[in-house]
């Protein structure tokens, strides 16, 4: 927020931003953008009253309201953050795009490929940012280990291996699949930078819901590259464990660890010789040092409230944009459909 | 081993030991039985000269030969433990049942279900004692998870979900759903005394070799009940950890862990009410203690040598018997079928 | 805070909260007196107008002063919240004292056993309520510790043995005895509920700085019990660890741990046998079950303010009170004075 | 040990070794030499049968007796290893030394410095090898610390801090000063190549034994170099940390961890200005990557046996010589005399 004292004249561009949203995941939006030197918090909107008198409380200079089309109406909203339940995504961002806002959705961006194609699509016509916040993507430990992909320090990539597990927020909207695997596929996106070709997944509904709370979803690329995502609402303890594998080197990103959450290895084997004779003498271990980079302290949130001003204020396309928003939600609606069918495969054709 | 100072008219059974196979596990088997009192250790058998010089070294007063006809025919030998490559247990095996012997194998019992069957017909047939050495089910943790269960303090069962992955020996015949899997499938077959209906496996060739170093299992059970199996030769740090999640408690057995491998949460939800409504406010978290239960110490291929020697004397049948063998061999077998059609489900039907 | 919808005859004491300092610490007790709803946070004092200026940006119904004598002067504050560098508490909490004021002391309570008695006797004789924000002694695993101790678990105490380092701020006004010791004895003081015999303490001044980056300090007790502390502020990772031995069950207690911060472990030995005569075999080890107790999550600081609130309305003396301050501070001049002296050892007399 | 098949004219050395001491440390010393090449072991010798019937038993080629003096008499032992109790040690190497024997002794090297000083003086002038066992200062983990130190990447050394704690052996004949922190304090003579100036100690006897099982013990450099040592028999778990500290790079050596036992962060803080004008603003912190070098597998003791063979074979001064022991033993004697002083601090003069 641009602080009080600055007063005079400033030339700055000052964005006014309305969040649309404020239940679990929207006041970390609100205290961001609040904190943002290069915009303004104006307005808030939330169906519930009791939540806007929380913000009203927090945020006493925040105008609310329970109606969303009072707050694309306003004239002092020129972009708008939406982390309302995922079903109302698309109806709420098209609205917003369509009224000339620029618009910051939460993961996942939409509730079917359909919309997000729709949303992708009106953005561009209306020529309007959309960007997904995909918040991973944004954290210093995700940063850092495309870093080390960036410099080729792993070789050949042979897997990727996400466990995201804990005892969690049971969702009545969506299951565990769309509530946390969108975290797993936007850092593999970003990652691996490869169309995947296939999809299959499995689930359990445990609880009596009718809703999955454990899902495992295996992700074939060309080659031998095979990706395979655990998530698990139903978990004793945190775990958030990533295994990138390379022919160079390995990756262990760890983010439950306090520091040193991203571990590179310098380990791997070596194949020496031809195929029709394999004998263990052929194959070479290397185990070498292990290095943990230095991971940037920030925020994700952060960087994410951070990078979309800019964006807004250069008119230049998010690195998480609509597409790759588009792209996750393709992913997790054929995960969806394999789940539904049992486990069989789902291409992805392009 | 006997104590050799037992002199004068001491009236024991003491069983006569041959090992076939002194390789990777060979030597484990040998000095178990050399240390146990109740068996001598006489012979031991191995295609390679070198390592029979290194047990004569080792144990000066057992006879080797690379012959296992010469063991099998020798006189002091009345039960006999097969510690060879996979493709060789059923011949060996079925060589020593029909030539008398109680014989102990290795895991995976053997490379087919065809083998299996014929083994475990056979030694009812000869009234041998046949037993698979399923190791882990043998270990202190397993066996304290396994006291949890009969509490029944878990509940209903949920899931089963078990990683086994490190940087490892690759092996030339056989690939890593055949050389880790056994261990978790034993263990899950121990533990949850259910029949699996269906099995799915995806699987990667990452270095050339043409054998998968990495796989994914999926078993299903009756109910909403779901294992999962991750193995793989390539990973940069060990893992071995076993989640087993039921509706009133849920156990991490991680056997990396220098003590409290075994710990029990008193974790999990409580879903209230119809499923018509369904509504957050009627999800109840718990969160309780955790408590690790002590572990016996004693090393598990201890317990497998003297359960075997056991069941020799008693002429009993194992914990791990034939039958256990061919279970944990019809799901390698099965999902080795769904490996090999791109994870298609494979039903197991009695 | 009050909620600002309770509005008609709400019959209720609504206690008016200044707070002075709002460096470091400060900012936790403004959010938790503002968030709590027996009080109401009137006023913030600190010498750095931008410090208030960052204050009415939260806060915006908070009125501010550079003077901490129109805080103490406004009617509309019955308690003071003390958060300033160490060397002014005494004088701070003086003056709030004569106007009436009941008061919360940061940690340590004063720079020395002088100032902390005079505040005592003062807060006795204007019949006001002083208290000391020993933190942790309302953290949730403190008070678990605590419980294990109440039930005589631990039996007879052998040791407290704390670890408390990190790569810390350094401070410029005290050494790292003064700025982290205070957390481990305050603890210990709450935990034992023992007299102190004898303190003795070395340091370490590495950084050029004249000032102490690393302090162990052993305190006796009567008896074989000896407590141990080590702070330091140059260590390249976190620990806050502290075992606590008794002869029936040991407690490891580490507060860096997401959850299970303290173990309770059933281990220790048994001495059978006349003290002449000691062989190994009269030693008996003992290795039982290990529980983690349920930690309730609630802030430890949330609970000092909440506490403090109920003395003050209730005229109660808190649990950690002038007193428990006192106690600290001795161990805190004894230990500097040792330090002072080469680690010659100063006796505690009553 | 000489392989069995090195037959026809082989021309090289091959020394008798005699193993004195057959209880918990002797087994290990008898596998190494047993297994080594270059030496044969020829006797072994215990006062107590049953030990000497189980060595019979494992090694049946090695000759038994209860009599050392039978031992030192054979002709075919040229060097002897003493793994006898400490307050034998003194005795059984001179007696060896005398008759010419090379000798390795198991740490501490004597229980006093007078015989330290003794067996250093004989030793040289009946120009035979002394050498003592302090293992750790041959592990990989300790070679790689003192590879990183080498290089100089610590910069000024700051402190050095070590935590061997763990539920232990209670010994009869030494107090758990004498039982660990040997290996400590070689560890720290070894790195540091330094001479103490002065040692504190305080210890507590808490299982009514008599004999210490808890001590924490300083030893000051020149300098404002520190160290600090907490040697304990009664935790509930096993801890083995080290803490070096250098105003460039920080060193954890963790023994008990699988992997990664040594990791080097690059972390500190600068000061920067004078000593005067102590402002926070001076003080500038580093927060840069971690490293884990790769820790050499060998197991220490084959190292031990191994460099023990060199040097009588090359007739070279050990690594840890007399002298080494005789450091480590000076600084044990006088820690213990501060122990019973009450922790007064003891000089440490050339």
């Amino acid at each position: 927020m641009l602080s009080p004292d600055a007063v005079g004249e400033v030339c700055i561009v000052v964005i006014g931003i309305g969040v649309i949203g404020c239940g679990y995941w929207g006041p970390n939006l609100l205290r961001n953008f609040y904190e943002l030197e290069s915009c303004r918090l104006t307005w808030c909107c939330d169906a519930r009253p009791e939540r806007l008198r929380w913000v009203q409380g927090r945020y006493p200079t925040v105008r609310t309201t329970t109606s969303w089309e009072e707050l694309l109406r306003a004239p002092d909203v020129q972009a708008v953050a939406i982390a309302t339940p995922v079903s109302t995504h698309a109806r709420l961002a098209r609205e917003a795009l369509r009224r000339g806002k620029d618009v910051l959705v939460e993961k996942p961006l939409t509730a079917s490929v359909r919309e997000a194609e729709a949303l992708v699509a009106l953005a561009e016509q209306e020529r309007r940012i959309l960007m997904v916040d995909h918040v991973f993507v944004y954290s210093g430990a995700v940063r850092a280990v495309k870093e080390v992909i960036r410099r080729g320090e792993l070789g050949d990539l042979y897997y990727f291996d996400s466990v995201r597990v804990n005892l969690g927020l049971f969702q009545h909207d969506v299951n565990v699949l769309w509530d946390l695997a969108p975290h797993d596929l936007a850092i593999m996106d970003y990652l691996l930078e490869l169309e995947p070709e296939a999809v299959m997944a499995v689930g359990a509904c445990n609880v009596g819901t009718g809703i999955e709370n454990l899902a495992y979803v295996t992700i074939r690329f060309a080659g031998h590259l095979l990706a395979h995502i655990h998530v698990n609402w139903l978990a004793p303890v945190k775990a958030r464990r990533t295994l990138l594998c390379g022919s160079r080197k390995m990756i262990i990103y760890d983010d439950t660890e306090p520091s040193e959450k991203v571990k590179v290895y310098d380990r791997g084997i070596t194949f020496n010789g031809d195929q029709s004779l394999i004998h263990q003498a052929l194959i070479e271990y290397r185990t070498g040092d292990m290095y943990a980079p230095r991971i940037e302290p920030t925020e994700a949130l952060r960087r994410v409230c951070g990078h979309f001003l800019e964006c807004v204020e250069a008119r230049k396309a998010p690195l998480t944009d609509g597409e790759a928003g588009l792209r996750v939600v393709r992913l997790l609606e054929r995960a969806e459909a394999s789940m539904r069918a049992g486990g069989v495969e789902q291409r992805l054709v392009a």
